[in-house]
């Protein structure tokens, strides 16, 4: 019994000639623009944290590539098995997530590099690889919203508008609004929350308004999905510290990230079990709100808000996150028409507003004073800002303007990209193959006593295609 | 079919109340407590190995960051996953693993701190981040011989104490008795395993003398161990270097562990294939025996034993971990009334006091003459001990004394542990309970086929539950 | 049900004595020559980048520890999930590369110190850790040509012969040939490839020439074999970039293998669906062809290629080998007897090929003039080469005589390691146990849903088994 089977007319899911196009179209378009623009930068042989001072001209590319590593462990290893979750859309969690991070990175190297260019060229270092991988976040953290219910093409398209958008809304908070943000808490979770969330609304379907019965986990794909969690959990601390600006502040947001997702894990624990009836604790709860307290310490990790404070905004956000995910997430889809898959509302959307929140908490605070005020610069911009660098309250307001424009442009340009997202010839699964990998995927015939089973039973698992 | 159900009132297993409020109470305790007394440390922008010349002061943060990076996925990823073999508790595994070691890493850093204040504070550093990591260690090691009988309550109280009895040892061990352990053969391995025994002693239950249905593995939760266990293997070099006190010494125990975990892998495989009727390999055995050449050579790592020295006591480990698994732990349930769900006597309690005897060995033989003799000084201790470093038998004495310590303190604090555990309102499951997940977690429904044929053929997976 | 049962006389798959005398006898000889020959590096208490300056007498230890442990992680996690595809053989794949690895670093490390010796001893740094984890990849390339239908005692036989072989071909091709191969397109991946192939030709199996029902996978092992394919795929630039000479080389060969990476995974996919008839993605090449972008961008990693040079490479990588598992490898398997399990000849074979004509094309372009010649002396040769090291022409024709002379050398050298192989008493597995861990592995009972479904269905998981 093969799973495949033909698909209804108005769904034109079969990809063979679109996405290949699609997708060597844009790689060799990107491949022109990288032999245009981009180059190679120089290592100075006697690179080093003490010669470099960690001047924006030298990065020190050893002590640095580990780091990067591990962010890239959690964009390809960690985003793509925490979506595995679902029983039958795992192939499509990590494949796509892998598909759509491998184009992502290096849309974003030209992306973010544009706004840093340097005699016409995109000089390739230690810190635009990291950003590289930083900007596909922001479409792993969509691509959570509207997972199992979009096509690859569609996904192809939502990365290159939305990386293309973060670049400009990033470089608005960072350049021109030079506000803090090193753990990105801001634009890069609660931008791609948002703009997921837009997304979702954009593509909403009445007719999973009663849920699906591919719309939900089985003891492994939970246990898969734990592989995500974990990674993402373990390398958070460098997700947040990457870009800091000196040693110190490199430090203080490894300490200050390390302790908030450890408080953010009590917290999220003890919730989970207060919400069920029974105490029991709920894989969903476990696998994301975890995570919240990394996202949340984002923005004010590289501050001196102390390691207790870090903590709190930890148990905070674990509590915000799992009341979410029980009590938010069943509104947003009956009440707003917003259906997001994988909650990043709650893992993402509130713990990144409460990190902007917190940033703007800390900054008024005088958290940051110690340190230079330009957290994020990371190029060497031509241009320098003349506004003054000691103005608290200056600083504040731009921390407020830098959160409303994250959420703001992401709505926005989420709304947008969701409308041309529905064009029909764009392969987008009719509703009861959603959730379902047989769509995009060859998928292995289950073992014989499995289907044997099926015969018998007169119900199988394909039963929801056509 | 929900896998829930009405659990015997004996067993107080609805963990609603007792358990979110233990651990929201637990973490804002912790977060006071870190508010009165931790502090972040200061990174010196000149760092770096030829300028602190690895100083006490100075801990290098860039070039330990990795390997601390290493420590923790071996905590996290390793441990967690090494106990999901069981084929119904892998939830638990990898999600109680993950609770534990999140608080136990907070608790952890107090514990350690108490012992090295600086002027009333706590500094955290690198060195205090990794040394967290490892309390959680001997607490995860306990949790594996208690594995699958306990509840979520009982095992954070198992946290607490264990941690703050690890705390007193090894500031015993260290400070006190200025004995070698680098990779903590004796204040890790041979204490997690003999604390958690003694616990398993005292939870003693004589319903499971006869093995339990859920006591066993399947085919994938097998593999999702492996991902536990090589995880560990691959790391357990910066396990055991991570504190080691100078770059020579570092190298050593790299070189020094990653050649004994090789030989320990040929003999593990070759006396599980032997003890075995037909020749046939036990992942039982290739899951943990192939780690115990990690542990063995913990406490001489950094010593000059020579690459054959540490290849011949991996090749000693393998052989007597995999036979205490065949033979030994048998008879630990029968006779001594052990029920160790994981074999942690085979993995860290013989391997352990291997360690601890083959740094006696290497000491009396002068092995570490060429290094300082205060290998674990991590922290500026403040009391520097007048006992004379050069005193060849007096630092064998300590290695014997730092060996009888770890074992028998941990005895004493795992059998009193074991009794507060006891209690009859902490939550222990009932027997016909043990190694089910749906007791403490919402497990989800199995695919269709699977409840169809549950139901035909009479017997369900829920039998175990009244 | 157990899965074990009598074997054909024929075939003495029993390992009770033959595999465990061979595992200890090897490791006992290998701790002999270890305690003879190999001893301790000396580490710079002062080492540094800006103080060595990569020479090559003071290898930075701390530098390149992260990057050694990157390539630890893809042996053992990345090539033994990679290969866990298989939906009855996974234990054998993690498991047996377990041993190969463990057994082949070891036996790696004293093959290629032989030529390097300084006097009379082989001191063990971290170059030689890489090497020696280097050398263990040939034979994992080689073991996946032949999954399934080799018994462990035969590939620990192979591992042998193919690493002491493997040492003698690199040893001409950096050595005496002063060939370009810092990401080892040629002498690992190429060697590896074409070594099992000829292999898996001397074990042809007519049986097995209508396929068999074992040899396909599952859902969830599928998911097993991304976790092998993802960490194989992030650490590739630290594969490729490991023994640069310089921090220029070292980050030119990660920003290549980065990109080109990232380009072959569009190919991958375009043209994995468009060889479909439905268009649908198919695991086999994503879990493979997405990685051929790293092979086949080795040789000429560390050299001036430029950014879309290497996206070219990866681009054109992806798509040779997505259509080579497509088309090519049936062919071999029914024209010229060649049954490659995992499709090695298609991810090794001929992306190794290409990387090495890339490496030819890039030295004659000059891309390599800019650095110093010698790429790949890692060791300190007493022999120094007096062929000109400017000499284009040179250079060129001694990468034609690399790439010929590894591809010459595997083809011979695995057709006579074949034939030993085949000695009857090595235990191979007769053609219906092919591709079932049952045969050497004590393999779980099913859930009782299952068994009690296949009594009840008359066909069970164990007809293969007489």
């Amino acid at each position: 019994i093969s799973r495949s089977s033909t698909m209804p007319s108005l769904y034109s899911t079969n990809m063979r000639l679109k996405f290949p196009v699609l997708a060597i179209s844009l790689e060799i378009l990107t491949i022109i623009l990288f032999g245009v623009f981009v180059t190679y930068d120089k290592i100075d042989a006697h690179h080093g944290p003490q010669n470099s001072s960690h001047s924006n001209e030298e990065p020190d590319f050893s002590a640095l590539y580990p780091v990067f590593q591990d962010v890239h462990v959690m964009i390809f290893i960690g985003f793509g098995f925490l979506m595995t979750f679902l029983k039958r859309y795992s192939f499509s969690s990590v494949g796509l997530n892998m598909l759509l991070a491998a184009f992502g990175l290096q849309w974003g190297m030209l992306m973010q590099g544009l706004w840093h260019m340097h005699h016409g060229k995109i000089q390739v270092n230690i810190y635009s690889m990291i950003n590289a991988d930083f900007s596909t976040a922001t479409v792993l953290i969509s691509f959570g919203a509207v997972l199992g219910k979009t096509s690859p093409v569609q996904l192809l398209i939502m990365t290159i508008l939305e990386i293309t958008i973060f670049a400009m809304n990033e470089h608005l908070v960072v350049e021109i609004l030079q506000a803090s943000d090193v753990g990105a808490s801001m634009v890069i979770h609660a931008f791609g929350a948002y703009f997921g969330l837009a997304v979702a609304r954009m593509l909403y379907r009445p007719g999973l308004s009663n849920g699906h019965e591919n719309d939900g986990s089985v003891y492994h794909s939970d246990l898969f999905a734990m592989i995500g969690t974990i990674f993402l959990w373990m390398f958070w601390p460098s997700f947040n510290s990457a870009i800091a600006e000196s040693p110190q502040e490199q430090y203080t947001a490894v300490v200050n990230t390390y302790l908030s997702l450890a408080a953010c894990v009590l917290s999220a624990y003890a919730i989970s079990s207060l919400v069920e009836k029974k105490g029991k604790l709920d894989m969903v709860h476990i696998q994301n709100a975890t995570l919240a307290g990394g996202v949340a310490v984002g923005t004010c990790a590289d501050m001196a808000i102390g390691p207790y404070g870090a903590m709190l905004i930890g148990l905070t956000a674990g509590i915000i996150s799992t009341v979410g995910f029980k009590f938010l997430t069943p509104v947003f889809s009956s009440k707003l028409g917003i259906q997001d898959t994988c909650g990043v509302h709650n893992l993402h959307g509130m713990p990144g507003i409460l990190g902007g929140i917190a940033g703007i908490i800390a900054v008024a605070l005088g958290a940051k004073s110690s340190f230079s005020s330009v957290q994020m610069l990371r190029f060497n911009s031509q241009v320098m800002k003349t506004r003054s660098k000691t103005s608290l309250f200056g600083n504040v307001v731009m921390q407020v303007a830098a959160l409303a424009s994250s959420v703001g442009i992401a709505i926005v340009g989420g709304a947008v990209t969701g409308l041309i997202m529905k064009l029909p010839f764009l392969g987008q699964p009719p509703d009861q193959n959603c959730f379902d990998d047989a769509v995009y995927w060859e998928v292995p015939e289950e073992e014989e006593e499995h289907e044997e089973n099926m015969t018998h039973g007169d119900h199988s698992k394909n039963k929801a295609e056509p």
